[in-house]
């Protein structure tokens, strides 16, 4: 069986254990304070573009939209998301158990729209009963989205200006950040720590064993995140470990890499797909592809290949879910794409 | 400089790397619900006697002490824990932050007794107005303690006996396990799962990258704990990497061996600190040791030795903290053992 | 200016007020256990044949859904409710801020069904990932809805039956139960008691000053209610406050008859709006009316009387609420129909 | 029997009554926005010499302490407390309930010192690892105390100082207001305003059925206060209740008034207490008496007269805790003391 269903189904990157290894008998210090999170911190900077950016580490992708969302909000506040975020369908309210509501705007493609968060806004100050409602206090969005879109330039850019003359926080879910980098190059890290007042480039779906580095381009924003961090249970003791793994994603256009490569193979598969006549739920071009597949076919590929199923749309439609990512070889995508013909 | 400061500075054990290594182009589901995880977990219902135990793998300490608390409690009860208990002094708040109160017992040492539990609950439920008051809910124990004591066989029976009289689960906090099975060998591991209504079998101090094992002896005490684990961000997507090591840990008498090592080289220190006539401020007989020591004394040691300042005591005396782990090596006590002899 | 925005706009029945003065300077213990309280308690456990019931008095609605609520729910699980609820729309994250989510169906009329129970709870529970998402706890209605609409017996009792089978604990918002008891008289008090395994007589709408008692049942269900209450900040020092209004209120039919009042008069609105050729949003029987008005007629009426603007349906027509309650007299409905007439 | 337990045994002034009985069929918008509750707040402003306070009613104390303490923390921070505090000890874990740790300072006589806050702040931020603690965010108060003390201008002067050089709000729980402003006049309600960051005048203990009003002097601190009491269930759908509560209360220095007499009522009481040659636990000028009983003059009084039994000295010796209050009558009085006389 040939694994499609997710982008975390391997190790790490063969470099990163490399580090470990190499480094495991230097004596650090605890909590993200050893001098390999600090090198990892200027890498970030550096293709951030963002010289006093706060950078700091967690472990895993809900663990950190709940600790900065609790850290941004006050507790009369809710966060805007689209339906489809992660954080309103996916982590088992993690959110709410830091007492405030995911405010869901609805969605197509998994994006939501400046205008959607300049209506929300509005109908909630317009109010004359404003304060039996939740306030919009941030906005959280996810680039790429959980249906494989991306943010155009210009989007992201009204988005961020919607947020700012609003004065709504915009935080940037990057659990899959490479993948979304490379979907839409014009999106770059520079850009978007220009636009976002907080944003996370995931380590755990791009090569790292686990790992989410979170960038505060002004400080000033959230000045005692290292307490929101330990008080959610996400500082890891041995923070060094994080701060490797990034120390080597960061470098030498690593990250970056990883992310075109799981994009070009995911291309090739959705060609495939096309080519075959299937139709796409989404328009995905980062390394999810959500291709609609009649019965026949999914028995098909699933005796060979696993995926996930999405969505039943009738008794034989059905939308699933393929997933590459920095681990994808070749010889897999071939084979797929061999079975693809034959469906 | 070697650093003693702490029993979480080095990486992993080799065979845990090693483990890490081979088996890191393996495909696995994610989530804790692979393979690995399975073989763990049976491994560790086997040194616990307890066959029908579930078994959870988290991160890390504060994470897991959280969840379990969180997960056990109503929102009117509060968890009994001695005043030095980790929860109660070093988490930032986050057992408060999932509603709870921490009702703290006076302690000498580090334990809290059988007596005590009684004495509070009665004290609350004799109150004419107890409703007024946070109901005790559960006891929280730490063994080995933050101050390195052990609970007796007796004195564990005697703290069960009591919760289980007056409904109260007992949770042993185990982030030191290894230490206190080797410090205290009549309290095993199947003694604990029999006494504890659960506890946590620590890896990130005992020579895993990270990792903590919760066992819950009987599974009905806490049947959607997955829930609480992913709602509280302490679900790693890569579970894998938790079983791997706890396979590697709990396999062969390793885990023991790494506590009873770290436990003789912290015996030998002791030694030699006792022979030139220093007190120790907590009876310890485990990997941490609370040494008494003049002000020019420290400053020696510190020239070459790095350890935590727990405590002054007058203009002169201080307590430090010295800590042994599983990576401590034989030449790194015989230079500190050298440098103590010349105090 | 005749107002009818609201069925909170006067103070108490005058048999209450009377009732308060004669009692003023009795001596009694405080938070409920005064013998006031105890005699009410008795009335509503007869009204009800509950002769075991637990109940509790609080002093407004949010206050009680959000301490009932939290009393119910586990931390991973969250509230079902229409996305009209109370709790769902107007209570600024009331329930969320104890964390839990509320899990919203979609309704046209303000009530949900049985068979949308029952999916949901067959979602969660058939989903691979259930762990991952918010787990129903429990079901929450209101009767008369947000919409003035009210449940039949047999969909109650189709409700209450697939609740039970659930293992989902249904609970009765009942802020305005006077009027739905009016409305729909086949579904007494009694049958709620049988078929809710906690609701509350709203007190605040229907005559009291403030007040809302929660009947439960079957004691066993919330042991340690009390707790919650004061925990929650609801437990009012003066508690005789709340037992004198409600032994007002339940003695000789009061609370009925107030209740049949409203909805005599606003069936008398309804009648003549309806003859002047105006639709409604929601077809309500209860003291709430939604007629949908042109412009030209909102600002005419607007001139003598208030009402709520719900909704613009275009740029002429919008949804208003009219609301009667127990202190409305034949002369302002008199009024009233006279303008309307007009229209 | 003749209660003297506690200062809320009775209803409410017979003014306060009368003018709820002469507003009754007033129509009136809710939740706090009508004219009674827009003049009470002027009284206030007045009185407390603070002409842009916000002023805010609610019901009950421990909802006001939540709300407040909820509305000014951050996730991280806990609130500094005497041990004796209320919010420690007699709110069921209501700020716990909102996330919040209670940092208890050790107490004597129930207050604390400028000296123990600049010490608590010190030795936080001092700390190396201050992150893995709660950072203290904010400082309560009562005046009078929970054992009836009251500060002084002196103290109170320096613990404000303190707090404003340290970053930390004042709160001062004012549920007794009107007995610290009669035994200790030269703290007046301006001299509070000028001192303290929020604090509140309390209304049940004081005459009113119920209610507390919140006093923000300086109302950029809390700008959506509102939405706070709207979340913790706070706001009263006919806040009316509450306006004209207080607008009796603070009209010709009634509100004083009633806190000279009842002082006067304990200072008879104490006299005579004194006078037989019993001790005090505690040195209290204000309405609350703490006297130490032998067990045959505790029995003797219970046959006649209801008070609290506060702790037990030894196996003769008790304190107990006698009220007086608004309401109190020279006769039950005079009937007390001529007990105490034959004590």
């Amino acid at each position: 069986m040939l694994r499609f269903e997710s982008d975390y189904l391997e190790g790490a990157h063969p470099a990163i254990l490399e580090a470990l290894v190499d480094s495991n008998f230097e004596q650090a210090p605890g909590y993200g304070t050893d001098p390999h999170c600090e090198r990892a911190r200027d890498l970030i900077r550096g293709l951030c573009e963002a010289p006093v950016a706060q950078v700091h580490f967690l472990v895993g992708g809900t663990q950190t939209n709940q600790t900065v969302i609790a850290a941004l909000l006050r507790p009369h506040q809710g966060v805007v998301s689209a339906t489809s975020g992660h954080i309103y369908t996916n982590e088992s309210g993690a959110i709410e158990a830091t007492g405030h509501k995911v405010l869901a705007l609805p969605t197509e493609d998994g994006k939501i729209t400046a205008e959607q968060v300049r209506k929300i806004h509005a109908d909630h100050f317009d109010s004359p009963i404003a304060e039996h409602k939740v306030q919009p206090g941030m906005v959280y969005i996810s680039h790429p989205s959980e249906t494989g879109t991306t943010y155009s330039l210009e989007e992201l850019t009204e988005l961020s200006r919607a947020c700012r003359e609003l004065g709504l926080p915009l935080f940037m879910d990057g659990a899959r950040m490479a993948y979304g980098l490379a979907a839409r190059p014009e999106v770059s890290l520079s850009q978007i720590a220009r636009l976002c007042d907080v944003f996370y480039i995931g380590g755990t779906k791009v090569g790292a064993l686990f790992g989410e580095a979170v960038v505060i381009p002004n400080p000033a924003l959230m000045p005692d995140f290292r307490y929101h961090i330990k008080q959610r249970g996400g500082m890891l003791a041995k923070g060094r470990l994080l701060g490797i793994q990034f120390e080597v994603l960061m470098a030498d256009g690593l990250y970056e890499r990883l992310g075109r490569r799981a994009v070009e193979q995911a291309g090739r598969i959705r060609a495939a797909l096309a080519e075959q006549g299937f139709g796409f739920r989404y328009d995905s071009l980062s390394n999810q592809l959500f291709p609609i597949l009649p019965k026949a076919a999914r028995e098909s590929l699933g005796r060979e290949f696993s995926f996930s199923l999405l969505q039943r749309l009738d008794d034989d439609l059905a939308v699933i879910r393929i997933c590459t990512s920095w681990a994808t070889t070749d010889e897999a995508v071939d084979r797929l794409i061999a079975h693809i013909k034959q469906l």
